[in-house]
């Protein structure tokens, strides 16, 4: 009776999920992109769910500031909004409380959740409150769009692929809390206090120069494979080009401060690709918002390649994963 | 340094929350109602987002059928649409799933959810699937409503309180389920695949007679004293006139299907109050939707009667909620 054990990727599970779902005409953009898109009346609406749950996405025995875990559940629900060059309005928080929760932390969480709030200029409108095994924060955002989103599907070949900020620097600020050591103030940042790209994802957008953007949540080679696998499309990254801090090349070995960069994960930066004659707007864009941008590479028609020192290597992506233990 | 013990109710953390929270004049109801209300350009539209936790709301060793969970958890959300007289529209799934969790589980609650989209007409447009310690389904609705929805502050001294459908069902299926008792399938529905009165409130608001409305979620008694709160009266409760099935007073004794009728809780159905002016206009819509609708008790000035056997007595109303222990 008992089916043999299996693992699932969340993505397995997203697909059993959107197996026979089929919208009206009013939703242009169902499951599968950063948020759901719905127009009507040629205004467009941006809808999107985030869940941060206790020990798989934060933890109280390493975390700084308690505060800060109400701050990132909001940042990386509203980061789906600015990967759609969106604005953020409204949000709506459900509270699942363990009960090994004081209730110094509750007012901690509700307080950052508050600043986050204040921060994106955003209305925490509604909420509800349940007691459950394990602590989680589920942020459900309403945003906007005064002209039509930016999805993942649109990339073409030769496009130039672009990223905003330094790479690997929350996975490297959780690597050393992990094990106990001192954090640099900007990696603790980057882990517990992610700030969403919402000014630069806008401004993109109305330049309306992009061609696709995501956010980079899941690590660069994971989300830049959404980007590639929605647009149907390749990708040469220059393996050198890539953003990071010098200080997690004094602080890790290099194939650890690589591994951050590529596949680190939480880094709320926007990847998103243009035509090679918007260069010097993205330029000018970067400078105005004093956001660096770094170009990293192409998309190319199939597969995926990575050029260091000259050699180019084509390889398999990989990222991380929610895997999912099914016992039976 | 560390607290004493304490012991929250779920009202007091939203109290918690609501501090220092102000809201644009879009805003026209935030965190406070069932649902939260955005109007722009004469629309209004309503927010609302539910948790559904197990081990708090569904327990896997005694639901008959998984699928109904699914099923639940977005009647549970549209619930509140149908308390403010709205439409839902489009709905967001945050699924949190336990390790203990098995394939085709996961595959019926999320035929559950498909299910009851279709049911509601209403579209599933996102959603987020990750790991967690307890399984949790939190469902985000966005609704409409073409004219100002009904709030519950706005019951006057000698409007009729009056209740859809019968009292107590399911929390007496469920009774019934704990204690590996056969259950009557009318019982057995009430609990695990709860309808949302999405007709009903959407046509008393339409008819603009209903002057406070709210679902049963909490019990009888603890969402009349919601309205009595927010609407700052008080109520006389006809206790001989509550509406419940025979057969609750075959299978248990006469204090535990009160106690379900009063307090039981998830029977979704619609509290409301009208003038009496307006009484017939009550009765007929409840034969035009075939629902049955009691007129219960009236709104005082202040205070809580109920009203037995022509006896009168005056007493303090008690609800089940959620208390949340802090350690320390």
């Amino acid at each position: 009776m008992t089916e043999m054990s299996s693992i699932y990727t969340e993505f397995e599970l997203i697909k059993e999920i959107r197996k026979k779902l089929s919208y009206s005409p009013y939703v242009i953009k169902g499951i599968g992109d950063d948020c759901a898109v719905v127009k009507n009346q040629g205004k467009y609406t941006l809808l999107t769910i985030d869940n941060m749950v206790e020990n798989i996405h934060f933890d109280m025995t390493i975390q700084k500031n308690i505060k800060n875990i109400g701050f990132k559940a909001v940042s990386r629900a509203i980061s789906d909004i600015a990967a759609m060059g969106g604005i953020p309005k409204y949000i709506l928080v459900s509270l699942a409380i363990s009960t090994n929760f004081n209730k110094t932390s509750f007012k901690a969480i509700s307080s950052g959740i508050k600043h986050a709030c204040k921060y994106y200029n955003t209305e925490l409108v509604g909420g509800d409150i349940t007691k459950s095994k394990a602590t989680a924060i589920t942020v459900a955002v309403i945003g906007v769009c005064d002209a039509k989103p930016v999805f993942r599907t649109g990339a073409l070949v030769s496009d130039n692929i672009y990223v905003s900020g330094d790479l690997g620097l929350a996975s490297a600020g959780l690597a050393l809390l992990k094990a106990k050591k001192d954090v640099p103030k900007k990696l603790l940042n980057a882990y517990e206090k992610p700030i969403a790209q919402i000014a630069l994802g806008n401004l993109l957008r109305k330049k309306a120069i992009v061609t696709s953007m995501i956010d980079i949540s899941d690590g660069l080679l994971g989300d830049l494979k959404h980007i590639l696998e929605e647009s149907n499309k390749g990708a040469l990254l220059d393996i050198t080009s890539l953003p990071t801090l010098k200080l997690l090349k004094t602080l890790f070995k290099k194939e650890e401060y690589i591994n951050f960069v590529l596949n680190g994960g939480d880094d709320y930066q926007l990847l998103f690709t243009t035509r090679e004659k918007h260069h010097n707007d993205i330029l000018k864009i970067s400078r105005e918002l004093k956001i660096p941008i770094t170009k990293i590479g192409k998309i190319v028609k199939a597969g995926f390649y990575i050029k260091e020192n000259n050699k180019t290597i084509k390889v398999a992506t990989e990222s991380y994963q929610h895997k999912f233990t099914f016992d039976s």
